[in-house]
């Protein structure tokens, strides 16, 4: 291999079809005013990220995704593009504006209806009116459905009374509450006509009045300093017998009447709460597409670094770059691959969800499908961002320590990913279940984000009937060959994905055994669910594992460059004996790799990224993230330094 | 296993001999001055770091391992004990403390001569004259050796003129150097009667008068705002012409008479600079050990959430806590095991250092291999650190991510010890390669940081013939069984030990045969390293994972409560099983493991975490880190609550 790709043909083909989207995006953060700051007070830098965003305004560059009746373009897809391209930069104005525009926006456009639309999404979209996303409390964070916010009708007057029971139940970590917004979006269990709570629902409440004072019976607090995204002003509101209207319940999907009769098209309690939540899944997609552009920006930086700092070497020779050692490539371009196999599997899922948008008669089935996926890649992309980052500050050295060189502000203002959005771990099993429960449609009745009672019953026992025969044959046949002299080539791309599916499903067959089996001796099913948590986890890593290697194969398929091809290829094929390298002990433990192979594997990695190596300047340019946000100062290169403190 | 250890007596015997000197600094750690703090402005930042210093000065806490005429009490062991009680605290106060005292005072005490020590040693102790220790330049960081600042003897003159001829021969990163050091001890080529080099060597040099004002010739900048640290004053230095007296030159190793004759009792030039270099292993040491200290907080912090959060549950019962799920078992448990490893370890090499420093005749071989140990456990510990951080805010979630809790410092401090003191991926080849060259004294004619002559010529195929041939019939025995259906017991200690043993052989074995195969087959020796590099990187990962284990067992047997003998020695078998887990891949692939005993690790792993979760709260209340130092502001417990940004 010795044509190296022309990254421009790379970029056109990353950019896809929301070039012109990516590109305005750039072009703002090539801005003065858009420089990495280090060093701001909080409070300078919260009015500072505001600054930003009230540009982004200006520029039209906001509520993208609305319709166009209220200044968008109903354009998701696009949308989601400019905020992949967005975390190029400054993270805390990415997280600003997800909240302001995604998160408070689209719970108003996708929860709400058309009288909250006409009265809020224009102004949403324009900054005229700050608002916060208040879900998460102080005790309740993943499991949602157990938040203890209330939300009473009262008949007489007409309205709710929002209430906070106790410090446990104030809500936490909100960003905007702290200093921008007025109007929360705030989630509460909502009671009419007394009695029990009709579950969660979502009504716009005011928090603070034009002149930035709380409205009364509203109590907000400062979360404080964080580790990173101090750029967001993160709050605590508690609310004390707060009386709103009732045209405050976001009541696209239940009604409270005049009559004080509450109606909703969904029955069933638990599938409303889900239905609502589903429409959300733009902000986790989102932070997925952020994280990948983070793992970018790490990645270009490293790889620069690379190629130019030169430590040690031959005697007598000019020293050598330390991209020409083996670990150091060992630690840059397996990483890279990974990157792009997940930015090709997120375009795909962006596409989905434009695709969701804009068809009314989406099929429920698609739309569980686009839940476990959206699930699947968030958790895997933001642990990639988290350990690509560390990786590339260390691979960079002392310099690699400084402000000025970006990785404090991609370590800190990340790190939060693998949390917000869904907790990582919390995802995967939810991603596990969906995938025991094969996407069947019972599944809707059941509580996605609980980890316990879906195990049970008699859902659970047909399901696991129907996968455990199929699995228990194929385990078999592969038992009797626990080390096979004709394994295939694993340069074979039918084989990489054979193998990746394999796994999944001996996988997936394995824990669904296990739990049935756990049952059925009488244990109880959470008490069972736990015994098997690592497994079940498991299966979610090894699904999305496959997932992003088919993405990434069929990126390689429609390239239409011979050298692109070529190389896109073998990243490709890196990609998946990297992580067949990682989990070789478990490949070998079920007789898919023979000691031999499994060696080869790791010489194979070796020569991957050896012959790689000559391709990695050009690949991180056809990242394009803008000069600015790579080299803010321009004064200090990083360099392969011993920090000596 | 019913009987929770009594956390007092596995404190009594963590804290060792040093016991009073680690309680001190907990009673100074819970001053109020030495609060945690945030958001302090990197100037401000920098005098309260300075002030807690002084405060460490009136309490007789500096200098403790000088000789009792400059205000010590020449108790290297204890210094070092109290510098890793320090690291329960602010960690910009112990790189602070660690340069002023450690490398800047090391420097003066252990290269220079009673001189120096009259003159200087009293008033570092006592921080009347604050310094640094100038090695590191913007170019050349690992590769010490090729340092390019000058200091040429003035024959006429009588002293020495020191030049930086270019900014990548500045001195970068030194601490102090920004805003306090007065002094420097500054790292340059000595040309004496011009011609070469004579190596390294180290010479005192005025950076600054006591107004603060910079020394004439010498121009000195910040680094500016760091990832973390920022209670540091990181700077450059650049000298221009600078001229100091002969007594400049800390002249234990080598001395310039009044004649300019240049005189040293170590001819061989690399052998003088390793051993100036290898005085200076405390702080090396001390790094190691500050790692430890950071993972025993985090853990601290992460164990007492997820014994008190809780998220989810079976149906109609209280939700459960989070240290009762098995991922978090398999996140938080094990990672404590290691760092009691950890612990043992660099509490055997603190008491070797001890010994060296104590010992006039200490053997050459067995400083060598002390200079294998501090380097191994140094890179172990601090990728530990950074790992363990990283697991324990994720565990915490979205309270994980406020200041106030103490991983965003812990996080941003700690990130760069992988770098300081020696870049891990090069420390772990110094390792390999003493491992390789069998601790041999041809050895101290090499270059120990560099990693390309040493393995050509005679001495690398002398050393490969005798380890080969021995490893060849060991690997010949071993593959005849690829399966044992004899493996003995994993829970035996004799095996365990046994087995680390046998793949740190096999794998130093498998190294150095590859390295004379490829020299023998004609390939350059740097190219031949490079491309093994990756191999003999985990000869030190295995090396180092094999003394852990047997420090860890040393410390089981000689443990006399039956509570705890039983608790540390299931926490031992867990380290085991948890390294084995991870590498079982490769004990698969070389027949050491069967797929059917892999996987049984996988269920010892999971049985002994349930196990030891009952533990958990007494192994972490044994660390005693000072209650100010984990909750600073007592308001804000942790809780797993999700992130919403």
């Amino acid at each position: 291999m010795t044509d190296v790709l022309d990254p421009r043909i790379l970029r056109t083909m990353l950019d896809g079809r929301h070039a012109e989207a990516r590109n305005r995006t750039r072009e703002m953060l090539e801005d003065p005013r858009f420089a990495p700051v280090t060093e701001l007070a909080r409070d300078e830098y919260r009015e500072h990220v505001l600054g930003l965003a009230r540009v982004m305004v200006e520029r039209g560059e906001t509520g993208v995704a609305y319709p166009p009746a209220y200044g968008g373009r109903g354009a998701v897809g696009e949308s989601i593009a400019g905020f992949e391209t967005l975390a190029f930069g400054d993270l805390s104005l990415v997280v600003k504006v997800g909240v302001q525009f995604g998160l408070f926006g689209g719970a108003v456009l996708h929860l709400g209806t058309k009288l909250h639309h006409d009265r809020f999404l224009s102004d949403i979209a324009s900054l005229a009116l700050p608002g916060c996303f208040a879900m998460t409390e102080s005790d309740h964070g993943s499991n949602v459905q157990e938040i203890r916010t209330i939300a009473t009708y009262d008949d007489g007057a007409g309205g709710f009374v929002l209430h906070t029971p106790d410090e446990g139940a104030r809500k936490d970590y909100i960003g905007n509450a702290a200093c921008h917004g007025r109007l929360a979006a705030v989630f509460a269990q909502l009671i009419v006509g007394g009695g029990e709570s009709r579950g969660v629902h979502c009504l716009l409440v005011p928090i603070r009045d034009e002149a930035g004072e709380s409205c009364p019976g509203v109590a907000i607090s400062d979360c404080g300093h964080k580790l990173g995204l101090n750029g967001v002003d993160n709050g605590r509101l508690e609310f004390d017998h707060v009386r709103v209207g009732r045209d405050a319940l976001l009541d696209r999907y239940a009604q409270v009447g005049a009559d004080g009769v509450y109606v909703s098209p969904i029955e069933n309690k638990d599938k409303r709460f889900f239905t609502m939540l589903g429409t959300l899944i733009q902000g986790r997609v989102s932070v997925g597409g952020a994280a990948v552009s983070v793992a970018k920006v790490a990645s270009t930086i490293a790889v620069r670094h690379a190629l130019s700092r030169r430590q040690f070497g031959p005697p007598d020779r000019e020293e050598t770059v330390l991209m020409d050692y083996r670990t150091h490539q060992r630690r840059l371009i397996p990483d890279l691959a990974t990157t792009l196999g997940l930015h090709f599997a997120q375009e795909e899922t962006v596409a989905e969800v434009h695709r969701a948008s804009t068809d009314d008669d989406y099929p429920d089935a698609d739309r569980r499908r686009l839940e476990t996926r959206a699930a699947a890649i968030k958790a895997t992309a933001t642990w990639h961002a988290t350990h690509v980052v560390q990786e590339c500050r260390e691979a960079c050295g002392g310099e690699g320590y400084l402000s000025v060189n970006r990785f404090a502000a991609l370590k800190a203002d990340s790190d939060v990913f693998t949390t917000f959005e869904g907790d990582n771990l919390v995802l995967r099993q939810l991603v596990a279940k969906n995938l025991l429960t094969d996407f069947r449609d019972e599944l809707g009745e059941l509580d996605p984000l609980g980890t316990v009672a879906f195990y049970a019953g008699q859902i659970f026992e047909t399901l696991t009937e129907r996968t455990a025969a199929r699995e228990i044959v194929s385990r078999l046949a592969d038992d009797l060959l626990p080390f096979r002299d004709d394994e295939p080539d694993l340069f074979d791309r039918e084989h990489q994905l054979g193998l990746f599916a394999w796994r999944e499903a001996h996988m997936r067959g394995g824990a669904a055994r296990r739990l049935r089996g756990g049952i059925n001796a009488g244990g109880d099913p959470f008490s069972v669910l736990v015994a098997c948590q690592d497994h079940v986890v498991d299966v979610a890593r090894v699904h999305t594992e496959k997932i992003v290697l088919e993405a990434f194969a069929r990126a390689v398929e429609r390239c239409d460059d011979a050298v692109l091809k070529d190389v896109l290829g073998r990243l490709c094929t890196l990609y998946f004996l990297w992580h067949l390298e990682r989990d070789r002990g478990w490949f070998q433990e079920h007789g898919r790799l023979s000691s031999t192979r499994s060696k080869a594997v790791l010489k194979a990695v070796n020569a991957l990224c050896e012959a790689l190596r000559l391709q990695a300047a050009a690949l991180v340019e056809a990242f394009g993230e803008p000069e600015q946000q790579l080299a803010p100062s321009g004064d200090s290169k990083p360099s392969l330094a011993n920090w000596e403190a």
